[in-house]
Parts: structure tokens; C-alpha cells; sequence
């Protein structure tokens, strides 16, 4: 079985080259997923160039979904497959067996983005081989995509073979998202392929070209011929090499879509034949550049990204800076900064997982990596949600409510609510399977309004606000004013029926977190209306309007919002034992010992034993929901009571979810719980990275890069917004000597290091008052030292 | 590369067994095509369980058509794979490849239908196990596809994991033709996918089931759980086989389309539920009886069509005689005799190439078979094409003649034309890739008035003329009346601008085979209407009706038809060479030596060093177009002649075709070129059994096994019809002693033996006149014999 090797890299290099370093054609998902590379616009999974039986090849565009048949869900178009490259050597097809590989080596390059891989190849009939590959996805230029590979015969001349081009017959596991409207060989070499999808009507232009260089020479008459086939175009390259010396095929690719943010000033989208046009011109472009020089301006992007993002851990112990490093690489790669049209997937563009769409993940997970990394994004991010009240309001209507209710799975933003209510068929029943998380996993609508005032506390950005956000928060308030359920005989209103954030517990009452994130979002909303009503006349204008469109007022609504929150049931803690129930009966559940499934190494093991329905009656949750509340909201109850909560709610849970250890992990920093906060810090970051071989294939898991940052950052790093100032309580692991991480508050580009007796603070902007390490304290402009 | 070996079987089995020797994971297309199972409703390419990269696996209900897309030609949808085993043997995944194959042998049993693999195999540790994969598709019970594995571990325990199900992630090579609306696992066991076509609404049910037997005892209780992905449904069976014993797992799987025959008598397609249902049912039926039971079944019905169909051959020299059985069992493979709603595709049921439609492959060189050895299959046959009136009659009208003008591809019967007139576009030059042969290659209309002219000759079927026949022949011979052109200053009608067989011409003028054939055409019809008026009134009465629709008559159309077959121009031979241009200008074209290309293993490479507008200017031909001619109607010059144009054209024709060298051998057979006769023959045998491991992969070309038959028959054994009688002009080749064919002579059941000396002929009905060797004779009923 392969291994993940972290320490491939040394000096420069150190803690950014990961590396496969066998391989077995049994676990080729893994390093697809966990290399993938792009840019946030797109997404290419890091596939072999030739072929083998399990490979899922996989290129994603943001933003173009499509559905395949009317019954299915709309998702991502696997768009179509430009890794391909069979290689004849001597006759004899290239793939790599255990009898074949001399040596090899795979690795992915944090810091350029750059994959490679090199392989010592030995035929059949003794010719030994030199392959070396090389990948990248442009930074800077977010259409192309720049290949090559090398290839050195060792101990013969040899007659190479190599078939590349262009394959759309990839489909989305079976199903066909896109017809071509045009194939093409534009002067004999420059291939390219014009689809479009066949619901949602996007159009995608796939290009690309082959340069031949024999010994470091390009070689214009490199015998080339073109082949077509259905849903195919390919380029067949025949050379001979000397032995000793070294040809290279460069592969330069280009992809568009008539969806690209180019488009969108025009006000229409374009033609097929212009996307296609666009994209041969910029294939043109970047060919005459060729790899070496694509490579060097994306590699320039990379820099600036990793001087302002990079986290320092001055560690010697373990693999803990290049896992950060891994989950910042994925931050940057899912995220595409200035369209706010797009959200980011659960799987983010690494693989068919989840279907591209937008969960709770982007906001409570994600988010508050950008919010306080790269606040401009964060912003786009919330655009794209304010973009998505149409939906939201949509969605709303149809479930009989007032106000925005948010989709639980978001794709386009007109979409509204995607999540496919029957998912399928019980295949040993025939019954339907009902998928309830779009209808009553509710909290997604205050989480967004949760991040949504985070990231105001982060950025004083008040021109969202004023856009944006105050409109967000009051038509999100509104649903919950038409959710709550008023129970006569508990004299008090309750939320009754949902799927809290454990999502093995259906139909539950009163889940304390989704209660008590209504309550916040109710809050917020009353305090819109009396901020606005004061100083924003304009908008509180224009939203009253809107009140007065839909049958009401600001007043009544801020007067039935006061009244409902001091009605909401808020569920307190047990008296006794100090235990917020997660629900309501939740105490009265059965407990059983759930260490045997706690410590599988696969997710899910509990079924193995036991029914849903069993585990919907046990004290067994998927993930943090309890502890994720106390870590979003400390003050609902005192620090002893969150301590014996985090302990009563880990034992019972699985941690079925990516969603899960790194919140553990910030929470068990907070209590001062070490070696826990340690050990769960390094499980959640090495989901993706670890040695588990199998559980990546659909796509690396999204949210939980957001929670490893945020575990370095919040957690080991004690960052925390309190009442709208910044608080440090910084809690260094002893396995580090120091970290250090870069934040922006109110503005301020901050310089943070964390080490064993303190924290360092170099300010880049203003001066601000903070409270850190228990005090309040002025954090001035340029550097600043404050030990325990 | 692997050795097809034609003399695996020995004594009661010798000439039924083909053998693949070896095995090569580049050449797995060879013998998915030709070891094809089927029975004319279903054809099952012969893909190997475990899955290798180039197989094309492929599964096609006939008559089931559907467009993927809108822009898309219709084409049979390659249903599901249930031929998938995947097989894990102590942990390792059973593929085959030189290192791990210690003894292989596949066979097809042309006898009993059923496929067989033996395969001895050592694994990485040293295990060695014998596993034996047995298959065929039932002729009994046309849904019904069985299948097993037998495992034999030779020196170790062994624990053994199959996974085997339906996935229908497969497309026709990217196109996906289905979408699924349900899938289940009744009773845990019976695994089954409802799917339907994407556009042409045929609902299809797959469904399977798998029975584990261990030491030949039925083992319920073998662990199998069931796993459910995106367009599949798969049973993962986990064994643990002492050393030396023997586990099997069955697998039986039942097909239905809601185009089934069986539906049919109830005037509407059924609800895909009903589809659902039937084939559950079926499987249950089929389950219970199990392997063997299936098989007999099966076998039976194998064993009756052996009785009548088999020819045999008495030679000890080479492999014709499982060569002739092969082309046998094709044929008897590729029609659905009982329906009269579906046609016979250019490659049958045995692989997407040329997309299931039907040409004048079926008429030219598969009906003749049928029409002498099961009139009644032959008569079904040509009411597709009466069927096809509809369509031929809109076609006609789309391309401003009267009448029928028959599709040169056709599918629906209510279709019409089916030839896409763009295939795609020149991807070098950006021009759309025009096909013409919808539109001007025209024979075929007059190709099945032939073929139905010579079936009323050899099976006096009033019925069928009276119901069909008649109104076909004239509504096609209304079409070559509209059809003909007045050319002043030559004073005649002339056919221009048309394709003959020789596809390598394009826009000739009076092709000679095109006008003849449409002169005979429109002759039979003159005769028609002249015989109808006097003694069919009924039908006189009814056709006269149709015409006057039309606005025209009966009357009318004998009179110009009369008068436009008088001014036809047909070519006639050139006075001093006796050669009959092939069309206008023919003898003009520039002659080439075309000997390297005709001696090449590949069809096509003319055009590696000429242009296919070069290949138009020359004397170069695709296949037999004049020598066609003469082998249909010998009577439009004479036997010298023939044998002119025999050789002046054979040395032009690049049998770039299957329809080719067949032809040319009956041909070299009545002019007595023994060797050469011989030589085309064997040629022809071999052209999908031969030792060429690519050219099958699309599928066998299936006009060519009619083809061979025709070759035996026609040309060895010298059958004609001529002027409604039967004439016998035997050739027995000098590398045979004598063979024996089946024929049906205007109901007369006879078995024919030509030797040496002569014929002798067993005619099982009653006594007729015929022509035999150069003498009117009488065939009695009973024994006859003629000799020389």
C-alpha cells in the first residue's frame, strides 16, 4: 500500500512537498483528490496520465451545473478529461506495476502548486526508462493548465509513442452532463472540443495543444497525426530517442465557459463559438509562453499567497506544518475570490462528492478562515449568500414560512433549495429514501448570520452591512418568527421536528443549538431594526417597504421578535449534572460503549451493529453539536459547565464526520485540555493527508481545511471575537516551541506568534484595544510582546 | 498476441470449438465481437468478467433505439454491463497478465452457444487456483443470459471475494441513452435496474441474480451483502474454499424492453413497471431451474437448429467447415425471426459500429440466406421492410420524388432515413463532414425489390406478394419513375449523380449497377400491374385507389414506366474490351497499382498515400460494383464478357469492404477460377475469425457471414434462381471431397451433396423441374443423383 510521506522536502522545501512514494493501481483516488490542483475557478483531480481500471479523472468548473435528467440533482459537470497521455515505449504500453517501477517518486508541491512525478521504468524486454511528469494549474492565468512529461531512455534507443488530447467521453459516474457542438484541429495541432451542458444550457471550451522538444530543441515536425473519435480528439506524437538524451511532449490546455466572471460586465452570456474562440486565443497565448514560463507566473501568485497566508510552526516533533500548510493549499485552491455567483462545494472541486453544492460548511467551517485571512473574500462569499435570498425566499414559500430560510445545499443561486428530498430507493424495500436535511436541518440560516456579524466584528465592513447585511439578518429573523411554534402547554415557543447539527438524530425537539442560533439570529435582527431606525433612515426606509410588500412592519416584526425571544425555550443546563441535553428526551436515550466504532478507522461503523433507527435512540452522535454550540456561543453557560459538557458529549460521539475533531480540539484547547486538544487536532488534520488510503476518492473534505486552520488559529492560536473586540488566549502545544499566523482585524494586517510564555503581536496598522491573555490591552501599531 | 486455433475440438466436437490460446489485455475487442452470444432478440458482446482497460463492453436489445441527443443519430443503447465478475482471491484482485496465467484457454462452442475460460492462475504469493468461467445467452428463453465461475484453489485455502452485479454506468462510449427509475434487491438477492431510453421512452429492465454452491452443494447462507452506487447494483459474495474444492457462484440474468415481442398482441407499450415485473418474474422462473437446467434448454433448441442449418464440409485441408459454421451461428444469432418490427444492423447485436441500423447489407447478402434456408425468417425480414413503406415514402417526398424511396440506413420502420447527412465536422478544416449515401446511394431501393422478387421465386409465397409484394414493387418502381432523368441531347433517361456499391465514388453518373438494377425494378412492377389487372382485382382495385390518392393510376404509371424503361440508359460493354464502364467516364480515370494496398492486413491504406478526391479520379474500387451486377443478372451480357469484366475489375477493387471478395469468389466460381474462387472464400471466412485481432472490435461484420453462406452455396454449390426455376451448377472446390447444404425450394425441404462428379439431392417434399449441371431434370422426391 502506498504511504504518505511528509519529509520529502528539505531546506527551502521543507514542509511543502508531499509525497506518494509507491504505487498501487488499488488506491489511485487518493492522491486524485489529495493532489488536486486549480484555482478556485477550477478544479483538476490529479489523475495519471495513463490510464489504469480505478481511476476517477475528474475537471470541475465552479458554477456550472447542470443536471443530467430531469430526476436528478443539479451538480458539477465532470467536464471532460485533458490528463490523458498513453505512452508506447518500444511497443510496449507505459502503466506501472510492482514489476515494472525501478523507482518512483509523486509529489505535490505546496508552495508552487506543482505535481511530479518520476518514475524508473523497466520493459518487458529489458529497456529501462526515465518518466518524469509534471502538472500545474495556472494562479495567475485561471483557464490554463500546463503539462509535460520527459522521457530518457537509459540503457536503448527508443521509439516513443504518445497519445494525448482530448476526452470528453468522462461522464459524472454514468451520467452525460454535456453534448459537443464542435471538434476541432485548428492548424494541425491545436485541438479543442466546444460543449455545452444539457439542461443548464453552459457552454465549455476544452483546448489544447502538444509542443515537442528532442534534447532541450523544439521540434516543429515532430511526426504528429490527428485522431477522432466519438467524443474524443487526440493528437498521436511518434518520436525517436537516442539513448542518453531526453524528449519532451508539453501538454498546455486552456478550459472557459460561457459562466466565466469575464463574461458576466457584458450582461449576457456568450455564444458557444466566442467561449470557444476565447478559449483557442488564450491557448495560443499560453503556448507561445510554454510550461517553463506558465509555471513561473502561476509560481509568482503562489508566492504572494504564501507570504501573506503562510502559518509558521517551529516544531520538531511531528508533520504538524506541512498539514497546515496541505489545508491552507486546499483554502486557496476552492475558493474563486471575486465571483460571488459561486459558493464552495463539501468536497470543494476535487471530486463528484456532493455535487458541488454549498453546505453549512462554507460559513462555519470555511468562513472564518477568509474572515480573518483574506476579509475580501469572506465578503464575496456573503454576497454570494445575499445573492442566494431569492432562493432562500423561494424556499421559504414553499415550506410555508415567512422571510429567508436558507437551502441546506446550495448550487446556483436562483436554485434555491437542492438538497433531493428522495435520494433514491431503498434498493431491499423499494421505499423511497427520504433525505429530510433540506426541509428541517434549519440552523444553516442562522449560521450564515452568525458569520455574517463575525466577519462585521472582524472588518467593521459597513458598507455590507448597509448592502447587504442588515437586509440578511432581518429577512432571516423573519423566518424564524414564523418558525417558532408556540406550545400552550410548556406556555412558551418552541422549534420542534429538526436535525440539529447531528445528523443522526432526526426529527428531534428543541435542539439546543439550533434554538439557541435562532435566538442569536432574532437577536441580531431586533438590534438592526433599532440601529437602523435610528441612524440608517435610507434603509431602514427601503426595508420597511419590503415589510410593508409582504403584509408587515418593521415594528410589528421587532415587537414580535422581542416577544418571542424572551418566549424561545433555551434549553439550561441539568441542575445536577451541569449537561445541556442536546435535545429535548435526549438523557433518556440509551447509552452504550461506543469506543470500538470511536476508534475504527473508517466512519460509519456503528451501522455495522446497529440500525438508524437503534442509533436514533442512542446517546451516539455523529458530530459536534453540543460542543460546537459552546464553542460558537461560550457565555450561554460557565466555564465548568462547558468543561463537563465537552466531556459528557465527546464520549458520545463518533466523530463520524470531518465536522467534528477540529471543534473538539479548539474546545478541549479552551478547557486546557492538552494532549486531547493535540491528539484530536492531528486526526482532523490529517483526514485528507493521512495514511488512510480510501477515504478520499470522492473529493478531499473542505470544511475540515477550515477546521484545521481554525484550530491552529482559534484554538492553539486562542483567537476569539467577544462583543466585537478581539480576544488572545493563546494556548501553544508543547510539541511546538512557537506558531506564527497572519489576521486581520478592523483592517489591521496582524503578525501573530504564539510561543510557550506568550504572544508577539506585530501590528501592521492601527492601534486597537484587545484582551489578551486575560487583560485588556492596547495593541499598537508595530510590534508587540506580552507574556503570561 | 493471441492465436485464434479452429481445431481445439475434436471427434464429436471437431469443427465447433474456436479457440483464443492466449490471452492479451490490447486485443480484448477480437473476441468480444466474435464470441458475441445472442439470439436475435438479445446480443451480448463476450467481455471478460473482470474488467481490463480497452474493453468495450456492450449489450443491445434489438429494436430498443434511442438518440442520446437531439443533435445525435439514433442508435441501439448499449443497455447495462452484466457480465462483470470482479473476484479477489486471497486479497488480490484476479486480472490476468503473462506472469500470473500459468494455463488459458476460451472457447465458443458454435454446437451449444456457451462460452468457456479456463484459466490457471498464481498469484503474488504463490497461490495457484483454477477457475473456470462458463456463459451463454438461451435461445429457449430469449431474456436469459447465464453465467458462472467455478473457483478451485490448488495449493492453499482460499478466501474469496466476488462483487457482481448490473452497472449501468455504461454509455455508447460517452452517450448515455438511460436513465433509471428504479432499483432494487428483492429478497436480498434478486438485484434488478428499471431503466428507460433517454428520447425514445423504451423502458428496459436488467435484473440478476447469483446462486453460491460450495462442493456442488446450493449454499444459502454464503455472507453476500449489497452494495448500491450511482447507476448500479452489485452482490458481494465472500467465500472461504478449502484446498482442492470447489465453489461456484451462478449468475443468471434476465433482459426486457417494453419492445418485446411479447407486448405486441396488447397494442400498447406496458408501464416500465410492468417491464420491471416480467423480467423479475422471469428471473425467479430462471433462478430456480439454475445453470444446467438453462442451458439444456438451450441446447435444445441449438441441437434443432444444427438439424436443419448445419452445412458440412468433407475436407481434410484447412478450417473452412467451422468457418462456414461460424458465419451460421452468426446469422442465426443476428435476426429475431418472429419480428417483423426490427431489421438486421451492419453489425448485428455485437457491437455499436454502425449503430444497429440496417442497409443493403440485409437484402444483398443476408437475406439470401434466409430467403433458401428459413423462407418463413425471410418473409418476416421483408415485411420490416414493407413496414418501411412509411418511411420510404417520407423519404421520398423529402427528396422531391413519388413513391418509396427506401433509407440507405434504417431503424424505426416509421423513421425513415437514418443516415445523418452531417457526421460531424472536418476537425482539420472546421467543414461539416457530409455523407452522401442517404441521399444518393439509391440501390437499395431496387436491392429489396430484388431480394423480394427472388424470395416469391424460391418459395411461391402468394400470401406475401398479395398482402406486400405487390404494392412495394410498384411503389418503388413509382419512385425510379420519378426518379429517372431526361437528358435531350443524349435522348435517353439517365440515373446521374448517384453512389453505386463502389462507395469510393461519389456524384457518378449512370452507374451501371444503379440502373439496371432500377430498370429490373421497375420492370417487375410493369409485370405486376399487367398480372394484378388481369387476375388480382382485389388487389388491382386497392392499388388503383392508392394511385388516384396520389393523382395519378395504375394505368399511368405502366405507361410511362413502359416508355422510361425503353429510353434507360444501360450501359453496355465497351465493343472492342467487353467491359461495361462502371459509370460515365470510368474508363478515363487514371489507373494505379493497387497491388500493396490489396495485399495489406488493414482495409483503407489507399488513402495513407492518395486523397480521397484522388481515390475518386482513379480506377480504385471499394468492392464489387460491376461484378455485383453480374453476379445478380448474368443474363445483360455474356459469359465471355462476364469473365472480362471479372478480371478488369478485380484488378481495381481494393476489397476494402466485407461485401467484397465473397462476391468476387461466387463470381470466380461460375468462371471456373478455382484457385482464386478458393482463395476469396477462405478470405472472407476469416474476415472477423481470421488471425487480425483489431478489425472486429466494432463489432462482426455481419452481410459477410451471408456473404460466406452465399459463397458455399451459391458458389460452390452453384445454386441460382433463373427465370423462377432452380438451376444447380456445382463447383466443388479440389480441397473437398464433397459438402452437404440444407435448401428450401418452393416448400421442398432438400438436402444437397456436391462431390467431385457431381450432385446429389434428397428432396424431402415433392417432385420439380430443375436446371442442373447444363440439364432439365426432374427432382424426385426422394434420393437423386446427377453426376458429370
Amino acid at each position: 500500500m502506498p504511504v504518505m510521506n511528509y519529509r520529502k522536502g528539505t531546506e527551502k522545501e521543507k514542509s511543502w512537498i508531499i509525497e506518494e512514494t509507491s504505487f498501487n493501481e488499488k488506491y489511485t483516488g487518493k492522491c486524485e483528490s489529495v493532489f488536486t490542483q486549480g484555482n478556485g475557478y477550477l478544479g483538476l483531480r490529479n489523475s495519471l496520465e495513463e490510464q489504469y481500471l480505478n481511476t476517477v479523472r475528474g475537471m470541475f468548473i465552479t458554477g456550472t451545473f447542470n443536471k443530467a435528467s430531469k430526476d436528478e440533482v443539479t451538480e458539477l459537470p465532470n467536464v471532460s478529461d485533458i490528463v490523458n497521455m498513453e505512452i508506447e515505449l518500444n511497443g510496449e504500453r507505459f502503466s506501472m506495476n510492482e514489476n515494472n517501477i525501478k523507482e518512483y517518486s509523486r509529489t505535490l508541491n505546496l508552495y508552487t502548486g506543482e505535481t511530479c512525478r518520476n518514475v524508473l521504468w523497466k520493459g518487458k524486454n529489458g529497456d529501462i526508462v526515465h518518466l518524469s511528469f509534471h502538472r500545474f494549474v495556472s494562479y495567475e492565468n485561471v483557464h490554463v493548465i500546463g503539462a509535460y512529461v520527459e522521457i530518457k531512455p537509459v540503457n536503448c534507443e527508443m521509439k516513443v509513442k504518445v497519445v494525448s488530447g482530448i476526452d470528453a467521453q468522462v461522464t459524472n459516474h454514468g451520467a452525460q452532463h454535456l453534448t459537443e457542438f464542435s471538434k476541432r484541429a485548428f492548424e494541425e495541432k491545436f485541438l479543442q472540443m466546444g460543449m455545452v451542458t444539457t439542461e443548464s444550457a453552459v457552454s465549455i471550451a476544452v483546448s489544447t495543444v502538444h509542443k515537442v522538444f528532442q534534447s532541450g530543441k523544439y521540434t516543429e515536425d515532430a511526426a504528429s497525426k490527428i485522431i477522432d473519435d466519438r467524443r474524443k480528439i487526440h493528437a498521436e506524437i511518434q518520436l525517436v530517442i537516442p539513448q542518453g538524451e531526453t524528449a519532451r511532449v508539453e501538454k498546455i490546455s486552456t478550459v472557459h465557459s460561457s459562466r466565466d466572471l469575464e463574461y458576466v460586465a457584458s450582461g449576457k452570456e456568450p455564444e458557444g463559438e466566442n467561449v470557444c474562440r476565447d478559449g483557442l486565443d488564450n491557448l495560443k497565448e499560453a503556448e507561445e509562453k510554454g510550461y517553463e514560463t506558465l509555471l513561473e507566473e502561476s509560481k509568482k501568485v503562489w508566492e504572494k499567497i504564501w507570504k501573506k497566508q503562510d502559518i509558521q510552526i517551529d516544531s520538531k516533533e511531528d508533520d504538524a506544518q506541512i498539514a497546515v500548510r496541505f489545508a491552507l493549499y486546499h483554502l486557496q485552491i476552492m475558493v474563486r475570490r471575486e465571483d460571488n455567483r459561486v459558493g464552495i462545494g463539501a468536497k470543494a472541486l476535487s471530486g463528484e462528492g456532493y455535487k458541488g453544492h454549498s453546505f453549512w460548511d462554507t460559513e462555519t467551517f470555511i468562513f472564518p478562515y477568509f474572515q480573518m485571512a483574506e476579509p475580501e473574500t469572506a465578503r464575496t462569499l456573503l454576497e454570494f449568500r445575499y445573492k442566494g435570498l431569492y432562493g432562500a425566499r423561494k424556499k421559504a414559500i414553499e415550506n410555508g414560512y415567512k422571510g429567508a430560510m436558507y437551502p441546506w445545499e446550495a448550487a446556483w443561486v436562483s436554485d434555491g433549495e437542492v438538497t433531493p428530498y428522495v435520494t433514491g430507493v431503498n434498493v431491499h424495500t423499494g421505499e423511497p429514501m427520504i433525505c429530510l436535511t433540506g426541509v428541517i436541518e434549519q440552523h444553516i440560516t442562522s449560521d450564515i448570520i452568525f458569520a455574517l456579524w463575525q466577519y462585521y466584528a472582524a472588518t467593521d465592513d459597513q458598507d455590507f452591512m448597509d448592502r447587504y447585511g442588515y437586509e440578511m439578518t432581518i429577512e432571516t429573523a423573519r423566518f424564524w418568527n414564523s418558525r417558532l411554534e408556540w406550545i400552550e402547554e410548556n406556555n412558551r415557543y418552541e422549534i420542534r421536528d429538526v436535525i440539529g447539527p447531528d445528523e443522526y438524530k432526526e426529527h428531534v425537539d428543541n435542539n439546543a443549538y439550533t434554538n439557541y442560533m435562532a435566538h442569536e439570529n432574532m437577536r441580531l435582527a431586533a438590534q438592526v431594526i433599532a440601529c437602523i431606525r435610528d441612524e440608517k433612515k435610507d434603509i431602514y426606509g427601503k426595508m420597511q417597504k419590503l415589510m410593508q410588500e409582504e403584509g408587515t412592519s418593521l415594528e410589528q416584526l421587532e415587537e414580535e421578535l422581542k416577544d418571542k425571544m424572551k418566549k424561545l425555550y433555551l434549553p439550561q443546563p441539568d441542575e445536577k449534572t451541569g449537561i445541556i441535553p442536546q435535545f429535548d428526551g435526549y438523557f433518556d436515550l440509551k447509552e452504550i460503549d461506543l469506543s470500538v466504532y470511536k476508534n475504527a478507522s473508517v466512519v460509519g461503523t456503528v451501522f455495522h451493529d446497529y440500525s438508524g433507527e437503534d442509533v436514533q435512540g442512542m446517546q451516539a452522535g455523529k458530530q459536534a453539536d453540543i460542543v460546537e454550540l459552546l464553542y460558537q456561543m461560550e457565555d450561554i453557560t460557565t466555564p465548568d459547565n462547558k468543561a463537563k459538557n465537552y466531556v459528557y458529549y465527546e464520549a458520545r460521539t463518533l466523530h463520524d464526520s470531518s465536522l467534528s475533531k477540529a471543534i473538539h480540539s479548539i474546545t478541549a484547547c479552551d478547557l486546557g485540555m492538552e494532549k486531547e486538544a493535540y491528539d484530536m487536532f492531528m486526526s482532523a488534520a490529517l483526514t485528507d493527508l493521512g495514511q488512510e488510503m480510501k477515504s478520499s476518492d470522492a473529493g478531499i473534505h473542505s470544511a475540515n481545511m477550515g477546521g484545521v486552520w481554525q484550530d491552529v488559529v482559534m484554538g492553539f492560536g486562542g483567537i476569539r471575537i467577544r462583543d466585537g473586540h478581539l480576544r488572545i488566549a493563546p494556548n501553544c502545544p508543547k510539541q511546538w516551541e512557537k506558531f506564527t499566523y497572519p489576521l486581520y482585524w478592523k483592517g489591521n494586517e496582524l503578525h501573530i506568534t504564539v510561543c510557550k510564555d506568550g504572544v508577539e503581536v506585530i501590528n501592521e496598522g492601527e492601534d486597537f484595544e484587545a484582551e489578551i491573555m486575560g487583560q485588556t490591552v492596547t495593541v499598537s501599531k508595530g510590534k508587540n510582546e506580552f507574556r503570561a
